[in-house]
């Protein structure tokens, strides 16, 4: 598979989302939850964020994928986490994890670990360093923060997908995404992502809304980081801060096009 | 009671709200606590977010209206919400029930019926398959999205609101607003509204705000959706897309003066 | 110490905020925490929202600063707050305490005087009401508005501070802070402030991002909320409103130089 005919699947599934509106069901944390559900709103998916035991099950049965994301964890959350996870694997519905702050303390890191070892788990995205954590890499996680990355990550991409079974990804200024056979580098991106919080946990819940209509993993992971790049780039043109970025990027996520996201996504085959 | 009367008790109502800044206390949910929390802000109200069941009966001595959205409802937030909505019926406290979610599953369903057959609540604000699950008049919701509304929206709300004796409103293009005997049209409001999360729980915790000053819970409402829905056509005229708007939204309704709604507001007596 | 040695401290914590990068470990309500954890990342340190008992401890080991906001407090999180504050003065990691809505129930009375007495805090910053129901000079708080505040507040914070044995700081028109030796007003800020939620909040943040790299406690919080209330007035400049003034807020901030803060820090020692 070349660039432009991952191109062309970015902008079919793109329009697939917008066509079905998949259900996007997110247990996430407390920070992002709010533009975690705006952003998968923009991209033209129906977020829902349910944690309850009482009723993620059921949740599950209408969900187009299952997002994870133990920013904020504790015990329950956990707990429902599993529920959620063990439905989705029996029906069929893709996973994807985002492991925030793996590596920076003991609960966070086997918390992660247990996703990976009791759920099958469809895409894993992560900055260099919580990627490197899991799958025992080396790299340095402060907080939610990778502080020292590891030193090459697509081999480490390569790697982890290839351990867990799983498409990984790790996002950067470079994203490099790997299902452990193919390898693919995506460019799109703006500096001022990383200046606000949450930006990677709307990257996986993009992720999540493509994984509900691709059913290649990689092509889906590959096609979410393109889209939302490819939307930062064009929000930065209209904001003069990380502020008015934000504000920005719901709208140019909005308004962009498939057509937009096939002539503009910047993936190259590793 | 005719539509030029209403916007006329719409506009003293707005002012009384600004005057007094009546004490809104919200048992809301994670997603959209910061938003429901500012809307309250910029319509000249106070919000207040607590649900520890610790303190939510002492919280609701100083309250001019109760707000119960169990958005993200687990059995502690629940059990909290019932010992608010206790109290505050015992001291006359008007409740605003925001039944997010339901006919989604089970739990949700269960959770709201249990509210709406425990309390006394004063007005129930949903979209057409929420407000339908609950009456029993049909409609699908799927994750928090209606996606088959009720056929025909006016003849649910009247029955909802007689069976409930409550208000009842389903809010959409033309809001729906009905005391099971008087029944009242909005037609304010922007298509954007329907592409950012938790602009329907804003217009809960608008309807709180207004229950907080005006008796009438009808007049309240109506007062309440007109006013929202006019500044967010202000709004829409000052952004580039629903990010830009979110922000407008806040300016639009903090400059908005009574004269404003008495102006715009457009209602239609059914 | 004069005004002139105050702002140009304020400057150098500022630059050394940027070169370390400390990790500011916030426990803090669910209404403000997207919001402060970026005007964390906009001053330039790191934040992290972590809460779990399974964890807090471990959390502190890397942090520069411990935020305590119980704003939507609850026992298990007032137990993780114990255990983090614990934990930081073990390790010599300053805490600053928000004590939201503390005089507006008995539960956040006690929970905030619990941590004064069980703690060792190095500031705390909150309204006149808050700060008079802690330190029994009176005033009034309802939800979590100061509606009468304490008719002195540079009095209050005077004896605030010598009681507790920590920095105490009322913001309002006025910020007043103090040591219970030393006492400083602030005069940087804007009206628009006062119209959103979690701005004190925000403030708070702001002076633990400033503890964790300026020992003298007073002085920190002076520059934190001098360079939080000069990025305000900035941010007014380019807005229209309370919404298009928080996302202002945080361009503002983030482009805002030690040599901006230098110049236009208005500070008074009194």
């Amino acid at each position: 598979m070349q660039g432009e005919e991952i191109r062309s699947r970015a902008a079919a599934a793109f329009a697939l989302i917008r066509e079905r509106r998949p259900l996007i069901h997110q247990i996430t944390n407390y920070v992002v939850m709010n533009q975690t559900a705006n952003i998968t709103l923009m991209v033209g998916a129906s977020p829902v964020m349910a944690h309850a035991k009482e009723e993620v099950a059921d949740m599950i049965g209408f969900a187009g994928a299952l997002v994870l994301n133990p920013g904020t964890l504790e015990p329950d959350w956990v707990e429902a986490m599993l529920i959620a996870g063990r439905k989705a694997n029996e029906l069929g519905v893709p996973i994807v994890l985002d492991p925030v702050g793996a590596g920076a303390t003991p609960y966070r890191t086997e918390t992660n670990l247990a996703f990976l070892r009791e759920l099958d788990i469809a895409v894993v995205r992560g900055n260099s360093g919580e990627i490197g954590a899991l799958s025992g890499a080396g790299g340095q996680v402060i907080g939610v923060d990778s502080v020292t990355g590891v030193a090459d990550p697509a081999a480490v991409t390569v790697a982890a997908a290839a351990g867990w079974s799983s498409v990984a990804a790790i996002t950067g200024a470079r994203d490099v995404i790997s299902n452990g056979e193919r390898t693919v580098g995506v460019d799109n991106g703006h500096i001022w992502l990383t200046t606000l919080t949450g930006t990677g946990c709307m990257a996986t819940a993009m992720i999540g809304s493509f994984a509900a209509v691709e059913e290649d993993h990689l092509v889906a992971t590959v096609s979410a980081l393109a889209c939302y790049g490819l939307a930062s780039e064009k929000a930065a043109e209209e904001a003069k801060g990380p502020g008015t970025f934000k504000a920005a990027l719901y709208d140019s996520l909005y308004h962009l096009t498939p057509e937009d996201l096939e002539a503009g996504a910047r993936v190259e085959v590793l």
